[in-house]
């Protein structure tokens, strides 16, 4: 199986198969093709299309397939099926974090159904165990799905309850080290194993120096963590210290992904993760929500700018200069909530206080606000703009660009003292804000200046 | 060693020890510390504090700090010692691809000094090799530390071979397989060496199914292709299908973090990927140049409102509502470039044609402008604007958001198939074109309605 692409062409061309109801040659290209690139293909079909194609496929790999689709193709294909159907030949085939993750999509009375058909208890106790937790915590990143040994065990006794446990496992990259309550010790490395003799215990050579979160530590801080000390697995443990699963670094990737994905939509005034190959409606849905705070915020800010509609009367030419100033507040708003936030997520805020940062936001917005000023003010002076407006233009983008900076950054500070996601302040948001007190802030600015000199 | 908190209290009493230069203690201390931890430690030190620590620590341990260490205060703390030191220290403990990392940071002189001191030619080869490829490709990307086994060896000569070749590696995911060339032929899953009999050969039970990636590979399809396939380990290969090494997903999680921190800074208007605890000078300077940008963009968006003074001279009120329009302008184009900007990273665009994806985009700006536009119609309505202004306003807004959003995706589009980053079309860049234009076709309109119902 070499990188698969998808083309238009091999699209085309398995459709005329699938029409012509080809099984043999269908089910051979589909051998070759990982359950990855079977989900892909699946978003270029039609919804019998891709039903046909499922059933030719082997339980093992409609299970992967299955775990590969997003969730709105997914809940789509399996509203179709009988729960014993969906309990017999994926769930049973799947680790329990990806049943559990399937499952926690159907409504409650589905569940139930749904769980009262898997055929080994133990498999659906650990499904109810992992339904229990929040889906952005470790408890709902993990998987039950581990192999632990006894600190007490010689090597040739591991290595046999090792053998019998890694058959229901995909691949294994720990071993972890249990006490004689199932509190974790430590983990075990294959390459130890390997290198060991086998007269020694797991006691002699396994390493104490295990990091692990708690079932109620939040997925962020575990995705930190990973991150941070450059892991491919992690274990979690319960309240008393026992080892209650394990977290692999592709579920970590695959929230990380979203989690940026979030960011990147909230900033850019986007709710909800959509791709451009989703729907018109989807995408609209997505994206009026903010646009319809910018204009409740535009027809407000009209009503600002209208208050000062005497000095516009008498001086127009000040209309001129708006759009840069909203513009200039709005970039540098969105640059300081930008910082703010992305150092918040990735845990690299430092140690200094509120007020230091602050500080220094203010330093940088003065720096930036000074070149920035003198510039406009160089720019009206060389094509000879009137006084008072060459005043107005400087003096209101110097005050505008050290409030929106400071605006900017404080805005996602408080709401993450208040346990709110502070990516919702970045994007329209901060943006809108900014443009009305701008134009307060220019508008004020000029009524001075032009009564001053006038 | 638990989950590892860097508190203020600590660093102050940490630095009262190292003011009394008490060893024994900032040893204990260290000693329960992760390199990751020291690292981060480290930003809250001063350059003597740090020297202090660092060797206290052994050189495996010293070795770990420094790749933790973010790349400016890395090269700080390098510049201060000898090349004989960095190679003997520093180098020969490290993986090849951190190594290699390290190592490019250096001008080419000492560069070549760096390596000249490595005692071991194969270290010193294997370095020079990988320094050879660009850092955002698979090779770059890449460790030459693997283990590779041959197809006609039996169990026990392979677990013989694994022994020796693991002692020089830290974790061990993955065991290739390989020809008497050299060729890439397998994986052979360290699972499947626990549960077989001793008696088989690698070739009777090793997965020939392996995805590999070419030396050249961009490292973003890298990326995507082990987050689409859950891989926490990929080989490279060479131009003839040679294994020449491979990425491990802690590599290609650094890659990611710094891609998202990137397209989330630009669509920001930040360049360069700094943090809050950066210092002021930094942080200005990743800010200025879109400032920049937008304020040229701004004083030329005026001469274009300015153009229109006549209009504005009769309608003062026609100002009011400039800003909402630049706004409403700016937002949507930011959006529907972020769409399209994200979907491109992550390679879901689909399979339709341009234009097929462009009269979808088409769709849903009729949907929203119809939507904003009517609401801001019936505002003008309730409010009592004049017919001229409520016409103008409503006009604008669908005119406006109709254009900013073909606008907004199609230059990543095109940026894309010319090849450069589309990332850098968001933020400002789109926003400051669509204000200018914005604020020319609302004028434009204005005139007209004005004209027409005077």
């Amino acid at each position: 199986m070499a990188n698969f692409e998808l083309t238009r062409k091999f699209v085309e061309e398995l459709k005329v198969l699938i029409d012509k109801q080809d099984n043999e040659e269908v089910s051979r290209i589909l051998d070759d093709l990982h359950p990855a690139d079977i989900a892909e293909l699946f978003e270029e079909l039609n919804i019998d299309e891709a039903k046909y194609i499922y059933f030719l496929l082997d339980d093992d790999k409609a299970a992967d397939v299955l775990i590969e689709l997003d969730e709105y193709d997914r809940l789509r294909f399996l509203e179709s099926l009988p729960s014993e159907v969906i309990a017999r030949r994926f769930i049973d085939k799947m680790d329990s974090d990806d049943a559990a993750d399937v499952i926690s999509e159907f409504d409650p009375n589905r569940q139930q159904e749904v769980i009262s058909y898997i055929e080994d208890a133990n498999v659906a106790g650990d499904i109810v165990d992992l339904l229990n937790y929040d889906e952005n915590t470790a408890g709902g990143l993990m998987a039950k799905e581990l192999i632990k040994v006894k600190e007490n065990w010689s090597i040739p006794t591991c290595l046999r309850s090792m053998r019998r446990q890694a058959e229901n496992i995909d691949e294994v990259y720990y071993v972890y080290v249990v006490d004689n309550n199932g509190k974790l010790k430590g983990t075990l490395s294959l390459k130890k194993m390997l290198l060991s003799s086998t007269g020694k215990l797991v006691s002699d050579i396994y390493n104490p120096d295990v990091i692990s979160v708690g079932v109620d530590t939040p997925a962020e801080e575990v995705s930190n963590i990973m991150d941070k000390y450059g892991l491919v697995a992690l274990p979690v443990v319960d309240h008393v210290g026992r080892l209650a699963g394990r977290i692999t670094i592709d579920d970590v990737v695959d929230f990380m992904r979203e989690e940026a994905g979030k960011d990147y939509a909230l900033a850019s005034g986007i709710t909800g993760d959509v791709e451009a190959s989703d729907s018109i409606w989807l995408l609209t849905k997505a994206r009026i929500p903010w646009l319809f705070i910018g204009l409740i915020g535009g027809l407000f800010g009209s009503r600002v700018v209208g208050s000062f509609g005497g000095i516009l009367d008498l001086y127009p030419q000040l209309a001129f200069f708006m759009p840069l100033i909203a513009a200039m507040g709005g970039n540098v708003g969105i640059q300081s909530s930008a910082i703010v936030v992305q150092s918040i997520a990735a845990g690299t805020m430092g140690l200094a206080s509120p007020i230091k940062k602050l500080l220094k936001e203010f330093s940088v917005a003065v720096l930036n606000a000074s070149v920035l000023a003198g510039l406009a003010f160089v720019y009206n002076m060389l094509i000879g703009s009137q006084e008072a407006l060459t005043l107005t233009v400087s003096g209101a983008m110097f005050s505008v660009i050290i409030f929106a900076s400071i605006f900017g950054a404080v805005v996602p500070l408080f709401l993450n003292k208040i346990k709110i996601d502070p990516a919702v302040a970045t994007g329209p948001f901060v943006t809108t804000l900014n443009d009305i007190i701008g134009m307060g802030i220019y508008l004020t600015i000029g009524t001075f200046f032009y009564n001053w000199l006038a």
